[in-house]
């Protein structure tokens, strides 16, 4: 109770300093706001980024087509020193070139499924009766040994579906919002632990084992092709990778990931002792002659004397997963954030410190593109060496929750920023964004900023249906973007960045976190 | 108001003379909850109707194979009688052999789609650029002619998905059973009609003649694929038939109906004028050896000396669509009919009258199955010539609403029948099932008994995700069915058929239906 005492007390200080210089002017407010919210291109820009480019995974061509893209409408928007910029080795790009699958006895039936990534094909069309794994441990895996060359595989899990008994899509409500304003701030890396969590880890450390020495087993018996269980249900499938992009990966087995229906349906024909014949076809290319990785980077350069060297930057993961065109993640938040520098083009803004966009790739393996992006240029979190730079970031804002409107911002525990920003919010309350949370939100670029100590930000936004179907699955397409909720995301955050360029200090910074030698 | 009050009144007079007799005998009920609860083989009967045997759209050979398990099932429960009964003839069969697709540009995606029953394959694989197919009016269609041969082509028709706002799933209010409790008969053929139907007839007769001669211009241009924009969303897509079953029906182009998302895809790109090439292969078999039509039959005979000879009917309809197992429409009310003909010989049930069983085929075509049925045995709806069969039928039951419990019954008008059904659904009230509507419900077997004047019923069941995911649709998969609701569904059915068995007297009739001409 003491605790939040003060940081409410705190906060009430900062927020009187803060209010005269941080009332948001009127006039620009309404110029960007007429600029966003009616002569929006963010339709046509998720178009491009998604249906015309297709899936962006990491290093694919996919990718590669929707950063061109990205850097040549930057440039024809006005934007300075439009280009990619590489951050570093990623290793192989891969994609998918064809995908069939299909039940041919006991009758015939085609399969909704995918590729996992970076997974080889099938080296032709094959058929074979499916044979079923099991094993509790390692050793029973010897009764399969010399048995499954060229043999379609599934192993024998899997769990009855349950259909939705809630909406698919879902805003948040006042009472979660109210809630959210109220939380503490979080130490950074802050958990809740499970009160078994020894006994669940010891399980898992198991099941980990055994699922290790099955694949090995199946690579080394080279079977025809894996089925894997897909989470997700009516025809939605959540996918993943697979295999590993490092140049120097191992040789695995090929594999499919099968949606919820169809895998059951071969589980519990195989289960009745019911034959389950399947003819597949897959084909999958690697590209290992770039193993670089690039970011897309883009300017308006700063026009004050003494804060042009300084910067705000906005961005969010340009890459996506492989079964979709990934609309929600991140399609929607790379199209908010180039839609943001657009307006600000629109209405012919001079800003006084520069504005930057990033458009990070690898963000699904690891926010390799920002972490990689800041440690050239800013400082490295595990011995806390900063660059000169660093000081020079004002703010860096992060949009990577979907198509949902934003509601509010996570202050990341930086609650010196959160009378600003209530203040920067206010003009578009009637829009819905009310919320400052002192808490934390991770697993996005953000977390590469504020890890050497510069203000990173994402937005609340409301969740509609990334939970559900979209986020990492073969449903996140243009369909599921809501165009209101991205006209009106994209217009606050030119807003944002309109306050951030021409406010006189810095947005304030929390003390500078430790250094984190790496991790075990 | 007055004719409300006169059905109420009317109700109350037969509640009070039925009650005693009508008051199930509680040591028989008991049995019946005990076997069908604790029980109960509904899961197995639907794994064989649905994974085992798989779709059994009509003639085809997943029918057939189902119909023969049917047939073999009911007469290893002991069963008297079990066989396939023609009712004439119905057309071809038709299956999938092969179906594969996948734009190839702009870049490799494998498209979510079925072919339309009944039409033919693509006779090999073909490639082809998309050419979208813009017509206002016949004469539009001029400017194809010659240029279609061998193409993929689509309509330039499909509208932007809504996402899911309501669950998928619901189960009826108690606000929702009591407002039909309250509603008062309809006459047969009630409709309400909309203000605007004259211009909305209109428009719809002028759709319909441009379609149909699209329709005609691409089968004469020998038009490789037409790709049809599927209902349904986020991988599932709901489908019927695309040509005639008819024995001598005239050839058509092959057709795939295309997932919502996979569909729109390609319409986006088309309309923004970017090329899209697919690849596809589509192989179906057409099935006409034996064109007719049968129904599984099998009975429990009476063995009263004067009542055996009359009989109680319980029944669904055996066939569905192709896409899934048609494991909701109609495996759900098949099981739950095939269990309760188990659980009334598991309890080794002798029964006054004679209880028969039968699984219709063609109902989704027309209730062809049920419609000749009762045309051969108890007379004909357009003369209202009737055979002295009919009279010895005291009740019809069917259950064809998917797999929701049951919640009470339609009266289809019957009032009469309403205070016995009531005594009836009295022992299984804490099971959910307490309401006793007198309104109609239609678009299944019942209508066929209830055209000749035999009491024909179809019970009210939660809708779960029916309307949202499963009616006709791909995903209408084993997943879906609730066990617990099968279960308590068969118990119902089980008791229902059992004391219209035992009744001293029929089930009232309605006044006998006025004939009915044949419809313009």
């Amino acid at each position: 109770m003491i605790k939040r005492f003060t940081a409410t007390a705190l906060a009430f200080a900062f927020y009187i300093s803060a209010f005269a210089q941080d009332t948001p002017d009127a006039a620009i407010v309404q110029k960007i706001r007429k600029e966003g919210l009616e002569n929006s291109k963010a339709m046509d820009i998720a178009f491009n980024l998604t249906d015309v480019n297709g899936p962006r995974l990491s290093n694919s061509p996919g990718l590669k087509r929707a950063q061109e893209w990205a850097v040549k409408q930057l440039t024809e928007w006005g934007l300075k020193n439009a280009h990619l910029e590489e951050w570093g080795t990623f290793g192989k790009g891969w994609q998918i070139d064809k995908y069939y699958a299909a039940t041919t006895l006991p009758y015939y039936h085609a399969i909704i499924a995918s590729p996992k990534a970076w997974t080889p094909g099938t080296n032709g069309p094959i058929k074979s009766d499916v044979i079923l794994i099991k094993a509790d441990s390692v050793a029973d895996l010897a009764k399969y040994k010399g048995k499954l060359a060229g043999k379609i595989v599934m192993l024998d899990q899997g769990n009855p579906l349950q259909s939705g008994l809630k909406p698919d899509f879902v805003r948040y409500a006042d009472t979660t919002l109210t809630k959210m304003a109220e939380a503490k701030p979080q130490a950074a890396g802050d958990r809740q632990r499970s009160g078994n969590g020894n006994n669940m880890m010891a399980q898992m450390m198991k099941l980990r084992e055994i699922r290790a020495a099955i694949s090995t087993m199946l690579t080394e018996e080279k079977v025809g092709l894996i089925l894997t269980y897909a989470r997700g249900g009516q025809g939605t499938l959540f996918t993943s990778n697979g295999a590993s992009y490092a140049l120097d990966a191992k040789p695995v087995s090929p594999e499919l990931e099968v949606s919820a229906e169809d895998y059951l349906h071969i589980l519990r024909l195989l289960r009745a002792g019911k034959p389950v014949e399947i003819e597949a076809d897959v084909k999958t290319s690697f590209y290992d002659q770039d193993p670089k990785g690039y970011n897309v980077i883009a300017e308006i350069p700063g026009t004050d004397k003494k804060l042009k060297d300084e910067v705000v930057i906005i961005g969010g993961h340009f890459d996506s997963w492989h079964a979709a065109t990934g609309a929600t993640d991140n399609a929607a938040g790379s199209t908010v954030m180039m839609e943001a520098m657009r307006i600000l083009k629109a209405i012919d803004f001079k800003p006084k410190r520069t504005i930057r966009i990033a458009l990070w790739s690898s963000e699904e393996q690891g926010l390799f593109g920002s972490r990689n992006y800041v440690l050239k240029h800013f400082g490295d979190p595990k011995t806390m060496a900063l660059t000169p730079d660093q000081k020079k970031v004002s703010a860096y804002y992060n949009l990577d929750n979907g198509t949902g409107k934003i509601r509010g911002i996570y202050l990341q525990g930086n609650v010196a920023a959160g009378p600003i920003f209530q203040s920067w919010l206010a003009p578009f309350n009637d829009l819905g964004a009310t919320t400052i949370t002192a808490s934390n939100t991770g697993g996005t670029d953000h977390q590469a900023f504020d890890a050497v100590g510069i203000p990173g930000f994402q937005f609340i936004q409301d969740p509609m249906d990334y939970n559900t179907r979209t986020h990492h699955s073969n449903q996140d397409t243009y369909d599921r973007l809501i165009e209101d909720d991205l006209k009106q995301a994209a217009t606050i955050i030119a807003s944002f960045v309109y306050n951030t360029s021409q406010r006189e200090a810095q947005i304030p910074r929390k003390e500078l976190p430790a250094a984190q030698p790496a991790r075990p």
